[in-house]
C-alpha cells in the first residue's frame, strides 16, 4: 500500500484541508440556543431569587453548625445534614463517597505577646491550620524579611532559635485581590519550610488580608516531610504593624508564643453526591460542587457555607424542571478542601477507575458576593462554546469568560474532564472575612449568593442540553 | 439670490454629503488617549488605593459627624468639616454657594401599633421625610392596597378616616435592584397624595427593600400642595407582612399611630466647590460631586458619604498632579439632594445666570459599592467618545457603560451640560440598607469606595484633557 499523497497534492493544499475540517468541526461544535433557553435561564433567576430554601439552608450550616473543620464532628453534622437536604429534594440517587481525612484540632486559644523591657504587648495570633504545637510557652527573638530574598541573605547563626516573622502585605494595588493573596500566601506556604531550613523555631506571618483590622486570617501551612516542622501562626495586621515598628526600635525583644494544637488521627469522612441521570446520554458526567468542610474559626459562610448552598440549589432547580436533563448531573459536596482536598482527590480517583465521562465540573468557592461570569480551563472548542452562550448571561450581569479556573477541588480532574469551571464573583470583600472568625452569615447579601445559584443553574442546564 | 441647489445636486447626493460631513466631523472628534494616559490612570488607582485620607474622611463624615439631615446643625457641621478638608487640599479657590433648605425634624420616636381584641401588636415604623405629625395618637382601620387599580376600586365612603396600606413589595426577581425601586418608590412619592384625595387619614408604606428584616427605610414624600398633607410612615418588611396576616383575619383591626415630626422654617445653607482652574480652556467646566446631606438615621454612610470623601479625593488626586488641568474642575458637595435638591438646583441657577460652559458633570451617588462603570445621557458624540475611552477602564473592571444616568444633583443640569454621568456600581447592597439606620460606615468595603474615586479621576482627567 502506498501511502504517499498524490504529487498534485501540494503540502499547502494538505494544510488547507486540515484547516477546513477543523474549522468546520468547529463550526458545526457550536450549538446555538434556542429561544426557550433564554426563557428558562430567567425562570431559574426567577425562581433563586424568590426563593427561601437557600437562605435558610445557609442559616442552618451556618447557625446550627458553625465551623466545620474536617474530621470534626461538625464536619459529620453537615454531611448529615447536607444529605437530609438532598433526600427531600429526591434525585435519582444520593450518596456518600469515603475518606480519609485529616483531623487537626486548635486547641486552647493561643496566646502571644512581646516584650521589651518590663513592658508586654499582646498580639493577636491564630495558628495556621496543620501547624504543630509549641510546646509551652515558647520565648523568642524575632527577624522580620520581606522577601524570600531578605532570608536567603541571613546567615544560619542569625536564624537558629529565633522565629522569623514573614511580614509582606498582600499588594493594595492589586484590583484583583485574588492576584493580590496568591502575591503574598507563598509566606504561608512556603514559610515554616524555608525558616525551618536555617534552624528557626517558629514562624509568623502577616495575615493574608487587604483590611486593616486586627483579625488574624488562617490557612493551612506548608510543611515539607523532609524538614522539621516548625510552629507557624497568622499575626493580625495591627499587631504586624505594631511588632515592625518595635524590631525597628528594639531588635532584640523577645516575642513568646503558646500555640496548643494537635494532630489527631485521620478519620473516616465523605463527599457527598446527588444524582440525576441524563435520559439521553447517561454516561456523560456534568458536576457542579462546593466544599462541605470548612476552617474552625468564623460560620465558614463564605468560604464555602455559599458554595454549598448554591450546589443544592442547583440540585433543587434541575431536580424540579418538567424535563428531565439529557446528560448526568451531579451536584457534589467535597470534604477536606481546606487541607489537603482528599475528597476531590477520592472523587476523581473513582471517576478514573470507573472511566466515567467528565464534560464538565464546576465549583463555587469564591464567597458568594455578586457573580460576574465564569472562569474556564479545557479544551479550545469547548471554551468557545461556552463563550457562545454568555449573550444569555449578559442580563444578569454574569457574562464574563475568564481564563484560570480557581476552583482547588477541580484540579484532580484535571485531563478526565473536558473543562474546569469556577464561578467567578466580585472579590473586593473576600479577603477581609476568608478563614477567619469574620466569615460569618452576617456578611453575606443573600441575594447575591442567589444569583451565583441561578447562574451556576444556567450554565449546567446547556451544557447538559447541548453538551461541548 | 437664489436659494436652490445646482439641479445636478439630487436630493440623494446631498444627504450623502450630509452624511458625509457628519461623519467626517465625529471622527475628527474622537480623541484617541496616549500612552501616558494608561500609566496617569493606573496612578489615580494606585494612589487611591494605597492611600488613607478616603478612609480618614469617611470614618470622620460617619462616626465625628453622623446624619446630617437638611438644615440641621449636623448639616453646617459637615459644611464646615469638608469646607476644612478642602482648604488643606488646596485647589485654586474654595466656595460657598448660599442656598435656603427646608428644614424637618422627626421629633419623638415614633409609636405604633395594631389591636385586635385585647391583643396589642408593635410595629415597626418610620416617618417619612416632610411628613406632617398625627396630632397625638391617631387611631382607625387600615386598608391595604397593592396596586394604584385597588385604591382606585375602592368608593370615598371606604377610605374616609382610614389608614391606606400600600404594601406593594419590590420586585425580587428584578437583577437590577435599582429597577425595583423604581418599580415601588410610586407609593412613596404618590401615596398620600392619592389616598388623602381619597379622605384618607393616614399612610403606610412598605419599606423599599429586598431584604426582609425590619428596619423601616425613609425617604422623601410626596404631597400636592392642592391636597390635604396626611401623616405617611414606612413600615419594616416584617411588620408589614404581620399587619397584611392580620388584615386578612381581621379587616376591622385598630391601627395605632403616633408622630411628631415638624416643619421647621428654612435654613440657610451652601453647597461647597472646590476649584481647579483650567490652563487652556479655562472656561469649560467639568464637574464631579455628590451630597452632603443625608437623611436623619444611619450615619449616611453609603448615602451619600461615599459619594462626599470620592468627590474629595478626585479633588486631592487632580490637585496633585504635576501638570494642572487644560480645563477648569469643580469638586462640588451639593445640599439638599434627599428633600428637594434646592442646592442642586441652586448650582444649575447660578450657572445658567453666568453663562457657564459646562463639558461634563457627574456625580457618585449609589451607595460607593465595586464600580462598574458609568451612566451616561447627553449628546451622542460626546456619549461615543467617552466609549472609545473606556477601554483603559476594563483593567479596573469600571469599563461599562449605560444609558440613563442617575444622579438626582445633576437633573438641573440637563440643557446646561454636554453630558451627565453617574458612577455606577454593584447594586445589590444598596436598598439593604438605604434612608435607614442600617446605613452605617460598617457596611462598607473601603476598596470599593476607593476603587470608585479612582474611576471618577480618570474619567474625570480624560474630558480635563480632551473635552467632549
Amino acid at each position: 500500500m502506498d501511502n504517499k499523497l498524490p504529487s498534485h497534492f501540494s503540502c499547502r493544499t494538505f494544510l488547507w484541508c486540515i484547516y477546513c475540517i477543523f474549522f468546520t468541526a468547529d463550526l458545526f461544535a457550536q450549538q446555538v440556543p434556542a429561544k426557550s433557553d433564554s426563557t428558562l435561564i430567567k425562570s431559574f433567576f426567577d425562581l433563586a431569587l424568590t426563593g427561601n430554601k437557600l437562605n435558610e439552608d445557609l442559616l442552618f450550616l451556618t447557625k446550627k453548625i458553625g465551623p466545620r473543620i474536617s474530621g470534626s464532628a461538625n464536619a459529620q453534622k453537615s454531611v448529615d445534614w447536607a444529605r437530609k437536604i438532598m433526600m427531600e429534594i429526591n434525585p435519582d440517587s444520593v450518596y456518600l463517597q469515603r475518606v480519609m481525612v485529616p483531623h487537626w484540632e486548635r486547641g486552647a486559644k493561643e496566646i502571644s505577646f512581646f516584650k521589651t523591657g518590663n513592658k508586654k504587648t499582646e498580639m493577636t495570633v491564630c495558628a495556621f491550620g496543620g501547624s504543630v504545637a509549641t510546646d509551652g510557652l515558647l520565648h523568642a527573638k524575632v527577624i522580620e524579611v520581606n522577601s524570600w530574598t531578605e532570608l536567603a541573605a541571613l546567615k544560619e547563626s542569625e536564624v537558629k532559635g529565633r522565629f522569623i516573622f514573614f511580614n509582606r502585605a498582600m499588594d493594595l494595588r492589586e484590583v484583583e485581590t485574588y492576584k493580590a493573596y496568591l502575591g503574598a500566601v507563598d509566606q504561608r506556604s512556603k514559610g515554616a519550610i524555608e525558616a525551618a531550613k536555617k534552624g528557626a523555631i517558629g514562624v509568623l506571618v502577616r495575615s493574608l488580608t487587604l483590611k486593616t483590622d486586627d483579625i488574624p486570617h488562617t490557612g493551612a501551612v506548608g510543611y515539607d516531610i523532609t524538614i522539621k516542622k516548625i510552629p507557624a501562626a497568622a499575626i493580625g495586621i495591627q499587631s504586624a504593624e505594631i511588632l515592625s515598628v518595635a524590631l525597628r526600635k528594639n531588635a532584640n525583644l523577645t516575642f513568646s508564643l503558646h500555640m496548643q494544637c494537635k494532630q489527631l488521627p485521620e478519620e473516616v469522612s465523605y463527599n457527598l453526591i446527588g444524582e440525576l441521570r441524563g435520559t439521553t446520554f447517561p454516561k456523560d458526567f456534568i458536576t457542579v460542587g462546593a466544599h462541605l468542610d470548612s476552617w474552625d474559626l468564623g460560620e465558614g459562610a463564605a468560604d464555602d457555607g455559599t458554595g454549598v448552598v448554591q450546589t443544592l440549589e442547583v440540585l433543587r432547580i434541575l431536580k424540579n424542571m418538567d424535563k428531565r436533563p439529557e446528560r448526568s448531573f451531579r451536584a457534589i459536596l467535597y470534604m477536606n478542601e481546606e487541607s489537603g482536598a482528599h475528597g476531590a482527590i477520592q472523587y476523581a480517583k473513582e471517576a478514573r477507575e470507573k472511566n466515567e465521562n467528565h464534560i464538565a465540573v464546576l465549583e463555587s468557592d469564591v464567597g458568594g458576593f455578586t457573580p460576574r461570569g465564569f472562569r474556564v480551563d479545557g479544551s479550545r472548542t469547548a471554551v468557545k462554546q461556552i463563550k457562545t452562550w454568555m449573550e444569555l448571561f449578559v442580563p444578569y450581569g454574569v457574562g464574563e469568560i475568564y481564563p484560570n479556573q480557581r476552583g482547588i477541588d477541580l484540579v484532580p480532574m484535571k485531563g478526565l474532564s473536558k473543562v474546569l469551571i469556577s464561578l467567578e464573583c466580585d472579590d473586593q470583600r473576600f479577603f477581609d472575612i476568608h478563614h477567619s472568625t469574620s466569615d460569618t452569615y452576617d456578611k453575606l447579601n443573600i441575594r447575591e449568593v442567589k444569583l451565583g445559584a441561578a447562574s451556576m443553574t444556567s450554565l449546567a442546564y446547556l451544557i447538559l442540553k447541548y453538551g461541548l
